[in-house]
Order: structure tokens, then sequence, then C-alpha cells
């Protein structure tokens, strides 16, 4: 199963289970894994920002892609961002040879001009293989990289293989309009897009041309379903149940604290065993926590899959 | 009229009105002057970052000072921050003059260390006058200065005429409780604290102690209310309301773009005669003003102020 | 006197002199001035960063340009960088209608994108009027916006009023040839390159194609004779007389101290009569000074005017 | 072999050694590790920035430390810093069992406030083992995280395991000076500091109290008679001699180039079989070759071991 451009959809950001003491929860992540897939989700990306990946050991990756693969029917997007392309040329491959449909691609942090920007990824994906499908991940809040509208096209352009944006600029549907636009007029060829930033501007993401999400969002399967009524053009009820999740999701998408939120959440879906993240890494605060059950008691009122 | 620590309700960031061809509106400020009063309204605050201070030429200013602490009867709170001490002495000190009821103050960007932080406001306040009523401004994600509760606590401590903390952390809500911890534990003195960051986390600002907001969200009107109805202890209905607004405020908050809707909205709202900004300024594409008008409209099932 | 794409030599860039209370002091103001031209100069540019032009209040800027165009016959370049572009517009018509011969433009912070970066100059120049002769500032270091060699010959091509690069980027070598092939390429029309950065990169700057130094190095006589003989094809003696004034030149360019040593060592020629800066500035330590005294002592040895 | 605080001399930072092609170059590695020996290096870092480090894998980078390890008699310094602490753990240890004498840890790139500082080196001795010797690597100039002499003193107040401060601040001399009158007043206890910076400051940074470099530029040897000098109080020595090597050391210290300049140094010198960088890498320029080959021969002038 290989990735391409007709990707839709929800492709959940997986987060890596983690016991208290900090080592791997195999168990939780299979549970994970199965839930995704209950859920709704069209595929998972694993070892991403979201997952912690930066905090394992090159083997515990491996293990991690290994198990989900395995496991899962679905495409499996591994990210493989690193700060030396070695260590991205090896995950990569290792995670193909696995049976990944794909990997993720973010730029370095002290990328500025449009020049390096471009001249990154085609080192990059040089050294991952110029075979492997992957995913071009825009992320200016957090990876300080901002690329144009022109610049994410040339990328994609100059590289075949790139065959989805994983989109988060902030703010971001113009730039979702401007590539759907160079799409009409011939001078960018078929991507899919898919939405991050936790999905808080899902609702007019897609309206503007998104296929997507690709968001770890606690509820999976409400994306699902607001990406699944915004495609079958039903904006009411998309937009209705988008409004009804808007306050937990508002309050999961702070920096350095919304991993915490998740895992908590999943927690009491009964799908983590543990919310602990390996260190170094955020705890909620008893009020926090209290804030969030106050939050999931209020969407339950609109989305019963909420009242736990 | 001076400000002091007990400043609590909404203060509103108040927008500049420009006429289309780039020229202060002042017919529009003065209608602007006396929503805010209507609205709820405890106090003012022009010449922020939203009222494209740094877009103004000494004299405007001035003339803005002058025009609102003549027309309105709650204090006003000029923004002074300038990336010079000799022009924010000479504002802060014309303003003062004219009626301000104090000046707020935000660290120049270049500052990183606590030391550095610490000594900046001990010469602007030197600067400005150490019997000038301040407030400290806290926004790390646009001037990416990050400044811990510890030091916030010396800030005000080593500073008598700092009344109030504009907080505009993000996360925040654990920083507001440290603060106040730090009262409860006598290391720090009453200050009042009001929040920014478009609103986005009011209701649980106020839920950790927070004395109200100073955001510059269109509507006014319904933040004074959500500040009234959590501080009674009326939190549902505080929610309720919160939540209404919700998928508006986040669309606001958009790095860039915020205050374009914004604008769009008090002219919508019969306020502004135009909705331009001073140039270099962001515009409303014809999608976006279709999804404000959507969100008015859905905001308006629940609360009729967004009828427009 | 109008700057355009023939400057070569040296452009002083000028401290502001101030007396120990933070008063601007124009009798020094007119001996560096007068300075400037007997060391060589072949113009002066007032207003930097190093003149300390964001201190000043609107009235003092005028102060010194009028000054000093009505006292030097060099040509007198004016820094008009503001967060504003009403403020930019303003203090470049007044310095032009009082004699500049043209005023510099810095990008502003925040800009990332080869896009934003030409729409910034675009809408920069616009402001201050098409016909106004101006210089192009690249100091990524300060600034943080990095312009590629590409995005330079961008701004310079769209805008014809743009007649010279203050070159300061770091490294900068292969970007002073790269402009210089851009324009035996035919896609560069002419402009003048100066460089900066405290000259610590100006022997092979001049070798490269640059067509002189603007900085304020305390011995603008010296970097008149650097570039002249450089010019001159001396190469020896160029580089003889750069490597006897580097030690001093690698101090004076350290952030936040440089302008204590430059105005130390203008103190010790005899030209200002204080070397303190408005607040906040950086003071030199006992230990500083020691060191500047032993640094000028072992220049004076190759060059008799150190010997202080 | 365990680093202590009474660490001196030089350190050098050594670069890794490639073949055109990108392997590792095992013979140049061991030319190297003799070269800094007979140099007169009193230790060797490896697995610095400069060494490349992020562009190996995990393997690799064992190999390197096993190589060095057992071919030198000098303590080897291992770098370890890296975006998770479960790898800089695992490379701390695997170091140590193999024998080196202790590893540098550098802040990771997101830390603001001193709270965040002090905490995170907090994590990262607890993760790497309280009883490794470790040097503090401070470089804001690359890292972008500025550490108040205050905050250094906590660091190593609090960690007693912490024996060396790589300083390489710029400017840093005032640091340097803060740091030991810390610890002549009583409030910090002994500890090595090491220079760093490319040595630019060398001849002030041995005055002001540094021990000795720690640094890559190519003539190890040069630096280790400047160090020898300046502590023997042999004072016109050591800047006579640091003075030759200057116009060099600015040209290597030029960020992104300097590692290219020194490759090429040490090819020339006859150590380095290629001065490849693995990709991605920057290439020195036939002018830049050229431009180096010309500030070695003037070098020779005074020392004749630069006549290559």
């Amino acid at each position: 199963m290989s990735l391409d451009h007709t990707a839709k959809g929800v492709y959940a950001i997986a987060a890596t289970p983690f016991h208290d003491d900090g080592r791997l929860d195999l168990d939780s992540l299979d549970r994970l894994t199965d839930f995704y897939a209950e859920a709704g989700a069209t595929g998972i990306t694993i070892l991403g920002i979201m997952g912690e990946a930066n905090k394992l050991e090159a083997e515990e990756s491996l293990e991690i892609v290994r198990r989900v693969v395995t496991r899962s029917a679905l495409p499996i997007v591994v990210g493989v961002s690193a700060p030396g392309l070695a260590a991205m040329r090896r995950l990569a491959g290792e995670s193909m040879a696995l049976g990944a449909a794909g990997v993720m691609i973010a730029p370095t942090p002290a990328l500025r001009t449009d020049d390096q920007i471009r001249g990154y990824f085609d080192q990059a994906v040089e050294a991952v293989g110029r075979d492997i499908p992957w995913v071009l991940q825009d992320y200016p809040l957090t990876l300080s990289v901002v690329m144009s509208p022109g610049v994410v096209r040339d990328v994609i352009q100059a590289n075949p293989s790139c065959v989805m944006l994983k989109h988060e600029d902030w703010p971001g549907l113009e730039k979702i309009s401007a590539l759907r636009r160079f799409q009409s007029e011939g001078s960018l060829r078929p991507v899919s897009i898919l939405t991050g930033n936790g999905a808080l501007f899902l609702d007019f993401e897609m309206e503007r041309g998104a296929d997507g999400a690709m968001t770890g969002y606690g509820f999976t399967d409400a994306l699902a379903d607001i990406v699944r009524l915004s495609a079958a053009g039903e904006r009411e009820a998309a937009h209705d149940l988008f409004d009804a999740h808007l306050p937990l999701m508002r309050y999961e998408q702070q920096q350095g604290v919304g991993l915490a939120v998740r895992k908590y959440v999943l927690q009491k879906r009964g799908i983590l065993t543990s919310a602990a993240q390996r260190k170094p890494g955020s705890v909620l605060s008893a009020p926090a926590r209290a804030e969030v059950d106050y939050l999931l008691a209020r969407v339950a009122r609109h989305d019963p899959r909420a009242a736990l």
C-alpha cells in the first residue's frame, strides 16, 4: 500500500504510549492502532512531533513502525524528520521495508530564504530516495520556517514523490485557496492536502479545498464525521459538530500542554493505560484535568462519545 | 482618574479607524469610544499593537489620546511601547497630561534573560516616570520575550507603579494560577490581571483568577457579559455564551488577519465607516468575508447582537 | 547632490554624540562631521542603528539631519527605517528637503519569505516616494531577515531608485561575487556595493568587487586608505594596513559593546566630548577600556594615527 | 582518565573526516588524533557541532568515540547534545564505557527563561547520570539560548558533575570576569573555563581568566602556544602570535563556511585526505580557496607552520 495524491479523510497523528516509568507501552499502542481504524481514520501518522519521536532511541522507533504497520490495514505514514540526513535516510528506508505507505518530512528550523527551503528538500528527497512517497509538513509556528504558496508549489513540482501537504500554517485558509488556484490554473499538479493545527480551522479548511485532516485531536471519530459531512455538502451539520468540539479542540491546541491533554483524553477513553510522557514532558495540573473533564461533559451534550 | 490594581471587567483594545485613503477617521473614533462604554467596557486601551500604533505619526497619536480621553468617562490606558525610551517617555508624559489613566509597556523584542527583562523595565519605568501607573504586557507569541511567573513577580515588586498585568501568554492558565498563588503566599502584592489572546481562553482564565479581559474582540458587549457571569459564579451561563462566540473569536485570533476581521465586524455593527487599515495592512478576501458573515449568522442564534 | 550607483569609497556610519546627561551634543557632532571629511570619507550615513536613531525624538532626528547636511560638503545618507511607513515617509521627505543625498532602508524584522521581502520594499519605496535615491540595508545578524542574492536582485530591479547595497551579510563574500556575476550576465543593473560588518572582511570584500565600505569603525582614515590601496591594486599594502587594524576592528565588532568602543576611541581622538550613550546603552568596564588602550598602542606601531 | 575542573590548555574541537563519497575516513581520523597530541592539545572534543555530529548514524558516532579514545592518550570529551534525552543518555553512557573523560551538553534551542534553562540541565544531567563529568556549552549565536552569568552559576552549583564551561558567548569577556568574580566572592565553586568562538578573542579571554581554548581552528599548535605564552605572562609574545593568526581565524569564523575552511587547511597540512563534508554541507569556492591560500602565506611570515 503506497501513499498517493488521492488520499482523503483523517490521518490520525498517533501519540506514542508510555508506561509511567517511561518504557514503551506496546499494548496501548495496539489498542490505539485499533481505535484509529474503528474511529474512521483513513490513515495513521506515527513518529511525528506529537509522537515524541525525538525522545525515542532508533530501535524503539523501528519497533513502533513494525508494530503499527503489522497490526493496521490502514496506510501508515512515518515522520522521519531529523537533524541529519543520514538518520532520515535510514529511518525512511527501514520504515518502507517494513511496509509503511510513505514518510513525512519537515523543513529543518534554520532555513530562511526560498532558495534554502527548495535546496533542503532537494537534498532530503535525494537522501531518503526519490521513489518514496512523502508528505511535506508546513508548520511555521513550531518550526519557524515560513513557506509561501509559491515555494510549496516549487517543492511539490520539483519532487514528483511528494504526494501530500500536511498544512498547518496559521493563518492558513488563504494558502489552501492559493494552492487550489494554482492547480486550476495548471501550475501545480494534483496533491492531497490534509490540515493540522489541532483541527482548529477544519470547518473552513474543508470548504477551501482541503481533502481532510491530519491531526491528533482525541476524538478522531468526530473529525472523521466533520470531514465526511463537509465533503458531502452538509454544511450546517458539519459546523454544528465542529462547534460542539471546538472548546475542547481549543484547549488541546496549547503549545506544550496539548499532548498532555490528548493523552489524558485517550486514557479516559480506555485506550491508553497511562497518560505519561517520556521526559522531558509536561504534566496536567489538577485544575487542568478538572477543566478537561468539564469540557468533556459539555461536549457530551452534543456528542455522546465525549461522555467518559 | 488614575489606574490602580482594583481594575476589573473589560478593557477594550481599541482599533484605530482610518478612511479608505489612510487618513485618521475621527468620527468613527468617536462612535467607537461611545460604543465601548455602551457595551459595558470598564476601560479602553488605545495605541496598542492592534491599534496600528506604529503606523501613526507622533502628532496623530496625541490627537487620538486627546480625542478619546476627552470624550470618554472611562479610564484610558495608552500603549507607549516604542523602540526607544525617549519616544516612550514623551508619549507617556503627554498622554498623562491629557488625562490618561495609565500607560502600557511591553518588553522590547531583543530581551532574552531574566536579568535583561528586569533591567529593561527598570529603565523604561525610570524613563516614563515612576509615578505613572502602568500595565505590564506579557505577549510572548508576538514579542518573542518569555517571562516566567517569577520574573513577572520581580518586575511588579520592583516597580510599585505597575498596577496591572495584561496577560496573554499562551498557554497561560497555569501562569495565572501561579501569580495568584504568589499573592496568597504573600510574595506578590495585589495587581489586576486582565487577559488578552483574543479572549480564546477567557472562560477558564476567569476561573483561574483573572479580573477580566483586555482584548479587541468585536463583541465587547459579549465579553463584558461573560466576565460578569463568571464573576457572579454563573458558570454554565458564562460558558454557554463563551462557546457561542468561540467560533468567531477563533477566526479573529489569526495572526495578521485578526485586525481585518475585527474592523470588518465593527463596520458591520455600524461603528466604523471603513474597515481599512493603514499600509502595510491586510485585507479580507471575499471568501474570508463570507466566512465571517456565516459565523456571525451562527453566533446570532445564541446572541442576537450578532445578527448584523 | 543626489546619491547614485557610482558611489565609491568610505561612507562613515556616524555616531550620535550625547552629553553625559543624555542631551544631544551638537558641537561634537560638528567636529565629527568635519573629521569624516578630513579622514577621506566620501559620504556620511546618519541615523543608522549605530547612530542610536531609535532613541531620538523626531525633532532631534531632524536637527541632526539639518546640522550635518548644512555643515558637510559630502553626500549625506539618512537612515529612515522605522516600524511604520508613516514615520519613514516623513523622515525621508523632510531629510531630502533639507538636502540629504538619499536614505537607507532596512527590512522590518518580521519578514521571512522572499515574497514578503519584495512586498515590503515595494510598500516602503511607495511610502517614501519613488524618486528618492535609497540604500538597501542587508544585515541579517541584527535584523534576522535573510535575503538571498536573487532577492537582492529582485528588489533592486523592481525599484529604480535603489542605487546602493549596504552589504553586511555574514558570511558575505560569495554574495558580493554572486551580485557582480548577475551584473556581468546582464540580469542586474549597476549598483554601488558598500560593505559593513565593522569592516571585518573589507580586505577581501574589495577584491570580490565591493566599491568600498559603509561602517563606523573609529579609524575612518584607515578604512579610506585600505579602500584606496585595494582599488589601486596595491594588494600587499592594503592587507598590511588592514591586518594592523584587525585586532581593534574585531574588538569593536562585538554586538552591544561595539558602539561603546567606537565612542571611546572617538573621544580619545578628541572628536567627541563624551563617550556617553543615551539610555539604554552599554558602558565600557575599566578592563575593557584598558584593553582598547592596549590595542591602540599595538595598532600605533603600524599606523601612527592610533597613537592617542 | 576523568575530566575535572583543573583542565587547562587547548581542547581541540575535532573535525570528522569523510571520504569524498561521504563515508567515514578512519585513517584520517587517526592522523587527526595524532596531530592534536603533537600540536600540544591537552584534550580532544569529538562529536561537537563542528564535528558534523548530527549527520552521523548512531553506530558511526560510537565508532568514532571508540577509535579516538583507543588511539589517544589525551582526555576525550564527547558532545552528546541531542533533541531527546534518551539518545543523549545512551551516547553518554556508551562513550564513558568506552573510556571517554566526559561529555559536553548544550541547551536545547527552544529554551528562553532562566527557569527553563535550569530545568533543562537538571533533566539532562539526570538522564546522562549524575556521576558523569560534563562540560556546559554556552553558545548563544548558534543555539539562540542566552544564559546570564547568574544562570551559568546556578547550573554549575546545582550540578556537581559539571566541571567545565565551554564559553562562546559573543561578546563574552565580561562574562568571564563575572564568573571569576563569583568565584573570588565564594558563590561559585572552581570550574574550568575554556573558550570557543574560533579563538577570535582568545588573547583577552586568557587575560580575563580563561584556562584555555576549546575550538577547532586549524592551527591547534598556534593556539597552544598562545595559551602557554599568555599563561606565562608573556603578553606581547602572546599577542604577536595571536595577531599573526587573526586574519585567518577571522576567515574561519564565518557561520556555515568555517568548517569548509578548517577542513581545507587540515587537508593542506596533510592530515585529512579529503576536505569533504557529509551532505548537507558547504563547499569552498575557487576564490575562497585562493583567499585561504593567500592568508596562509601571510601567516607564514610570522609562523612557519603556515607555510603549506
